[in-house]
């Protein structure tokens, strides 16, 4: 192995992506040394020799070394066209930002892609029609969608339209099946429906759903008629290659149609690839899958469909679209049944989406008339309050630093991501992903790390690193604590945190705590009111609620009362599938929500500021009465 | 120019398309001569030396001689992959059919795009709303569709939807007109509507109406608001070149799915191209086009619409779809508005189709209480019968002769056609379109000369030439009866009519007058209870009813009863364009129509069998009580 760290000379960043893991390396390295440095396991069957041709990757941004003997030898024109090298063989020659497909990661992501359960009346949007029709003579010369929705009228699906694209394939399908078969058909609220497809008889149909994070994609493949989840696969959300947050993303798509068009169909060429990933472990076909409903922030929403996102980017930051889509699965991009179509539930504003939705009707808020607080933290997070029947909504930005970016050793929920952390006998005790040798440390890692550091007086009130304690070094020029020491890591390097990354941790936790103070100003209410307080989303399926209290990210209230969810947006997904009365509950619900804007709000900047220390009310939430 | 005729040497058959001539050349003569010996004049401004690379065709079937060094200067090499040759280079080695694409010819064909005038109330389908709309702002953060959506609702369009595509395009529009704006809505019957697309303030919104016929396409460009057509332009079918009749089409376009493809694809590319042409011609933008008509038979209807139509070419011939469809414009494949709809009326059969309701509409025949018969005569003729408001219609295959195919001399009614015939003086008179010298017989100018011929006693009643007539020759073997000789021709060959010509025209009178008596029987009534006989399309225009009468193709009833309406099917589809009225009136029609099977009607053998001659009752109208 060369030397990484060139004596004297600069070293220059590597930024890994979708994984989000950040590494600098001497120049000369090779992609390979930096991917194993940075913890992350990329496949290389031959150990770096350049034999295999299995560990590629790509830049997205800045430039490599050129290109090998082995690289002309084991990629094709069309993939060098395309900018693919062999990580064993490519060199850093400068920053650079590169992209890893899955296929050249040798240990999966850990992926969210459970929820909770809750009850509700088994009634699909699609459902299915058996047929058997009279075939046709010189005595019966109906046409064949005539014959058809007379048929479906007998059947008990009066006033069905078939659209062209459907009407289209039915005719061949319904002679080769001697005028037998199965009709999925979508019913609308007015108590007429369209015909999705006709299908063999008896054959199961099935739904897709689909929570687009900007992160993490989760999807979900659910038998309709008994309401069964048959398979479930999740991905990294491809767009992180153009930026790790929404702001990053739409700022790109401004840059041209093409880009604009570029996220779209990676995002929904991924979310495609999702489905036949399920079809695979369901032994199911695309053709079954008869309907969809796809959830997502209102950037992730708008690049699935399609929608322009410029005034999404700017003040005051205004959706194309708000109200609940039925929009062709075809029209999208989505390869399922002819007709089917996928339903994307509203949302509420430009950063509270159609996620946050399905999250309120999952969990219960839409309909509760209990008083309840419901967050769901991410690198925006969006912040909802239940009383009497009402709901106020607000969304803040608090950051990536949950997600592991912008922290010294930060990382995603990988395998030897630090998530939680201990103070005992004067040493940080810590517990890993998959329990393998620590690399770095993800967002429930974080705030343990700094709740833990508080009560051992590392950390003071302002977020300040305690000079003379024996764990905090200054000798890099900034102060940092050590977390784990490099004999113990994975990557035969300290695992620390610094006094920056405290202050990335103030400035997410104020913003949470912010906006939550404010939803229970407008309702009149304080923590103590709440009956129940709702954390959604995977960082807070992870997070430990004490340490989060402590470090005044959550409010104080009795343990019991929090409920963490994990992927509640998910689970609201299916259930918009199988139920339409959920369906009629999401297209009311966002027209219900009084949205609060904490940008126009006058006590936003003093709460904000309050709750950035750990040392007021707000900010310690243990002090309070 | 080489002996085109060589002396004892076979010639070869010529077939030139869309125009629809047929000659017989020396092998070794040029395509450019085989075209000028058939009076078809090619684009040749260098005069046939291959050095203005003007005169470009190319064969469909059959081959031609080997390339020549002109050829590859003046085509490059994709256009040679697809084909393309230099009609003045190139040289008839062997039977071909060629495709002479409109570029090339030097005289256009004259097309069929006026009609007859009917009131009507206009109140069209798309209409045009105007805006002023509150911009987007901190304390008013509606998304740019709910906000549009309300503003239609305040301007008196409550109920509008607005579909993805559309919405997609309308938040930049919107911001880039400062929120001012025209909005095109299309109405539905239940009094909601559908969002077109916004355009600038005042911009007058176009419909556009198209006339899908099997040889020759006739497009309109209609002003909405005032109902005025602006533009009309014609082109041929440029799927003649895969088969003249669309039982041929039909069969091609079961060989694959590629193939059918194919012929979807040409007919809508070449609807497109005509939209080009009427906006250059008006001065309009395509995308101010909010609505489209389009009629035709059903197998055209199908083809437009991308249906399969296997069915429509296997008894018991079935339509895919026989109800009006409303589709997307760029579903269908026409650039247009946004989210502008093709209507398409119903179809009343698999041969019966929407162009025959559209003209149905178009000449009152929907909607009167008189008696009735109404034909569009051509390849197929649809032939309906109006008695008390209830309509029968059938359709009988009368076969190409009445478009100048299967005649020894027949063609188009293009530049140097006989049109009308008289006999006088022992001698035949003709008339050709444009006054040209004369090269061939068009459809009007056959039922001329046959009847010319019978008062002249050349033909007997069973349709034989007479053995000892001066103009009948037994020279090349058949009967041939000369109509103008070589002397006075365009092409220095004489025009004739043959045995076999004279059969050819039995064939398609004796159909035509078979399925018009046969819906008399069916209403009981006959021939001298007709108030009306409407005869639509090209080939009715320009016949001489005299001639008509004469050779029995049409009752005898008073001339004045008779009514020549032209492009009646161009002219309802433009009345589809601006009323709904007549729309509503099209949707019913197909309901209320009594379909008649010729194939199963016990008399139609007999009665076709009696129509055939000239001498029965049927045959020979004058004989007549």
């Amino acid at each position: 192995m060369p030397l990484l760290r060139a004596p004297g000379g600069g070293l220059v960043n590597v930024d890994l992506q979708p994984v989000g893991r950040r590494v600098q390396v001497a120049p000369g390295s090779t992609v390979l040394e930096a991917a194993q440095l940075a913890g992350v396991q990329l496949v290389a069957v031959c150990g770096g020799l350049g034999t295999c041709g299995t560990c590629r990757v790509r830049a997205v941004d800045g430039r490599l070394g050129e290109e090998t003997e082995e690289e002309r030898t084991w990629l094709d024109g069309s993939e060098r066209a395309q900018g693919w090298r062999l990580a064993c063989q490519t060199r850093v020659v400068g920053a650079v930002r590169l992209e890893i497909p899955p296929e050249s990661l040798s240990t999966p992501q850990r992926l969210q892609t459970e929820g909770l359960s809750v009850d509700f009346e088994l009634d699909p949007a699609v459902i299915a029609i058996d047929l058997a029709l009279a075939p046709p003579s010189l005595e019966d010369l109906r046409a064949d969608t005539r014959r058809l929705l007379e048929g479906l009228a007998a059947a008990g699906a009066p006033g069905t339209s078939v659209e062209l694209r459907v009407a289209a394939s039915s005719s061949d399908r319904l002679r080769d099946q001697h005028w037998q078969g199965r009709a999925a058909v979508r019913r609308r609220p007015d108590g007429t429906g369209d015909l999705v497809c006709i299908r063999p008889p008896k054959e199961p149909l099935l739904g897709l759903a689909v929570d687009t994070g900007t992160t993490k994609l989760a999807a979900y493949l659910v038998d309709l008629a008994g309401g069964h989840t048959l398979a479930r696969a999740g991905a990294m959300n491809p767009q992180i290659v153009y930026g790790e947050d929404v702001v990053t993303r739409v700022t790109y798509a401004n840059t041209s149609p093409d880009a604009a068009r570029l996220l779209h169909e990676r995002l929904v060429g991924e979310i495609d690839n999702l489905v036949g990933v399920l079809c695979a472990q369901a032994g199911a076909r695309r053709d079954q899958i008869v309907d969809a409903v796809v959830v997502g922030n209102t950037v992730m929403h708008h690049f699935v469909t399609g929608l322009p996102v410029r005034q999404l980017g700017e003040a005051p930051y205004i959706s194309a679209v708000s109200d609940a889509v039925v929009a062709g699965a075809a029209e999208i991009g989505l390869r399922l049944a002819g007709g089917a179509a996928v339903y994307l539930p509203p949302n509420i504003a430009a950063y509270v989406g159609s996620d946050h939705v399905a999250m309120l009707l999952a969990t219960g808020l839409a309909d509760t008339e209990e008083t309840v607080l419901a967050l769901d933290i991410g690198t925006n997070t969006e912040i909802s309050l239940a009383h009497k029947g009402v709901i106020w909504s607000c969304s803040t930005a608090s950051g990536p630093a949950f997600e592991g970016a912008h922290i010294h050793d930060g990382m995603r929920a990988a395998p030897g991501a630090i998530e939680h952390v201990r103070f005992r006998n004067g040493a940080f005790q810590v517990q890993t992903v998959e329990a393998q040798a620590p690399v770095g440390i993800c967002g429930s890692g974080i705030v343990d790390a700094i709740a833990a550091a508080l009560d051992a007086g590392i950390i003071d009130e302002r977020g300040s690193l305690a000079k003379d304690h024996p764990l905090v070094s200054r000798s890099s020029g900034k102060p940092t604590c050590l977390l784990v020491p490099a004999a113990r890591t994975g990557h035969g390097r300290d695992v620390v945190f610094t006094r920056s990354d405290v202050n990335e941790v103030q400035l997410a936790k104020g913003a949470i705590r912010a906006g939550t103070e404010l939803l229970l100003q407008e309702a009149g209410l304080c923590a103590s009111n709440l009956d129940r307080v709702v954390v959604a989303g995977a960082f807070g399926t992870y997070l430990d609620l004490q340490s989060a209290i402590r470090v005044g990210l959550l409010v104080d209230v009795d343990r019991h009362r929090y409920h963490q969810v994990g992927n509640a947006a998910g689970r609201g997904a299916e259930q918009l599938l199988l139920s339409r009365e959920r369906r009629a509950v999401a297209d009311r619900l966002a027209m219900r929500v009084r949205y609060v804007e904490l940008t126009v709000n006058r006590s936003f900047t003093d709460v904000f500021a309050a709750a950035l220390s750990f040392g007021t009310e707000l900010g310690r939430a243990e002090e309070r009465g």
